[in-house]
Order: structure tokens, then C-alpha cells, then sequence
């Protein structure tokens, strides 16, 4: 199945009045979030689910893929929290949802969470070394057979600039 | 500084009349190549060099990418060549070139050597893991010290759907 990492569009800054939390997208963010999902959908793409952490800006995130039409499913997904654990995700997520093999599901989360994820999809461990912009995505493909860590292959990195 | 992995265009298959290194672009992989070129200039990209794998195919891409002004400097270079040695190309072709941190330079070759010199760049070894169609890009960031292999970080993987 493909999997889409998408992390979050750019969000306020945390203060001692706004949670972490509760940051909420900017004004600059929304538009460009908006912009990206819009060239989603230009190129095609459609989501059987859009997972998406719990917090403020990656909800928002989610709700501007779900109003473009990628997808008609919305789910929180706890794991997508930062420092969430990607083998309890695999495990108790990802794998009781019995997804075929053409499956095709986005996941909004943050950073350096969701880089490290990909790394660990594809190479088994995570070394920073990728590059995820805020409303930036990656692409995964798993294989057909689990485990999953370390047999994946990535078909797509890209910052919005190169996308939009 | 910022190496451009760029896969060569759609060419020809081999027959008993073509050698692999005399296959040329296809009609279709000219006319894909030269989209992928203006939408690599209207993103602002800008090559100090493009160094060629001496093989035809990737040639007649790398000439294509001058045509559209993306460099002034068109190198060949046997490196990159099937099977090209990356060890080889890191001491005998780049270190000696002292390039800037801000150098940029695009490098045009084959599968699946330039997802594995990718690979060597950012993870210190080949696992198969990237998906590089023809005529896509990888964009690779190299640290400021050396060792190179396995300090790279990756910021770009795009197929050519996803960018023209």
C-alpha cells in the first residue's frame, strides 16, 4: 500500500498563552496548505483515510485535505502525536485495519516524527537524514509482506516550493 | 553544497543493431525530458555544472538541460557511467574540484546507480530502498566536512509526474 507522511502547514508560534498544542495554522499556512492539497488533487491522488495527529495544526492540516476532496475519511489517530511510537502504530493501528494492497492512506503529523517514521520504513533506523518541510510529503510504498521496518520504498519527497 | 541526481529520458530499448551505450531518447522521452528542464527553470534551478555519464542517453538529457539554460557547463564524466564508482568519483572527481558550499551541480546517469550512490550519500550504504523513475531527480545536500558517505541529507525525489 502507499503511505503519504505529510507534515503539517506552517503553524504560530508557541507562547506562554497558546499550548503547544493548540498552535493553530497562520494565515500564510492556510493558504499554502491550501495550494498543496489543490496540486494533490490536480495530480490525481485520492486517500482512502487521512489520519492525523491529534493537535491544533495538523488537524487543521487534515481538515483543508478533507474540504479539497483527497479523501472522504478522517480519522485522530494518537500515534501521529509527536514522539509517537511507530511500532505501536504498526501494531495496533496499521495492522488491524487490514488495508489491501492498493490502499492509499495519508498520515498529517509533524517533525522530526514523521522523517524519522519514513526512516525507519525504509532503512530500519532513523539518522535525520531527511528533509520534510512544513506541508511537505512523503511517499512510502510497504511491501506486500510483513515486517514492515526497513522494506519499504520511498517514491516522493518534496517540499511545497518544488510542488507548488 | 547541492547534487542533483537526474535520471536520463525514455530511450530506446537494446537490440542486436543498438548497443546499450549508442540508445537514444525516444521522441517521448525528448519531448518528457525537455517539460521536466523548463519546470526545473521556472523553479528557479540553476547548475554551476552538469556532469554526463558518457553514454548517449544521458548525453542527449544532459543537452537537453543546457538548452534550457539550467547551466553554462556540460562535463562528461565515465564516474557516472553504469556501474560508475562512487568512491572513485568522491576522491578523483569531486574533492579535487573544491567546490563551494553553495556549488550546485546536476548529475545526469542511470538505474539503479544513482539511487545508490544516493543511498551511500545519506545512509552509507545501498539497500535498493528509492524508487527513481526516468527523467526524475534526486536532491542531495552534503555536509560541510568531509566524510560525505553517510552524512548527506536528502531533500528532493521526485518522478516526473509529480513535477511537470
Amino acid at each position: 500500500m502507499e503511505l503519504y507522511l505529510i507534515r503539517h502547514g506552517i503553524a504560530q508560534e508557541a507562547t506562554s498563552e497558546i499550548r503547544d498544542e493548540d498552535r493553530r495554522l497562520t494565515e500564510q499556512g492556510r493558504k499554502k496548505t491550501q495550494k498543496v492539497a489543490r496540486r494533490l488533487k490536480d495530480l490525481g491522488l485520492s486517500f482512502d483515510l487521512i489520519a492525523t495527529s491529534p493537535l491544533v495544526r495538523a488537524q487543521q492540516t487534515a481538515e483543508i485535505l478533507i474540504s479539497t476532496e483527497l479523501s472522504s475519511q478522517l480519522e485522530q489517530c494518537s500515534y501521529l502525536a509527536p514522539n509517537g511510537n511507530i511500532e505501536d502504530w504498526v501494531e495496533k493501528w496499521l495492522i488491524p485495519k487490514q488495508y489491501s494492497k492498493t490502499a492509499c492512506v495519508a498520515l498529517i503529523g509533524h517533525q522530526p516524527c514523521l522523517s524519522n517514521w519514513a526512516e525507519i520504513l525504509i532503512w530500519g533506523e532513523a539518522k535525520d537524514s531527511l528533509v520534510l518541510k512544513k506541508a511537505g510529503t512523503i511517499g512510502i510504498e510497504t511491501p506486500e509482506t510483513l515486517p514492515i521496518f526497513g522494506r519499504c520504498q520511498m517514491f516522493w519527497l518534496t517540499p511545497p516550493r518544488y510542488l507548488i
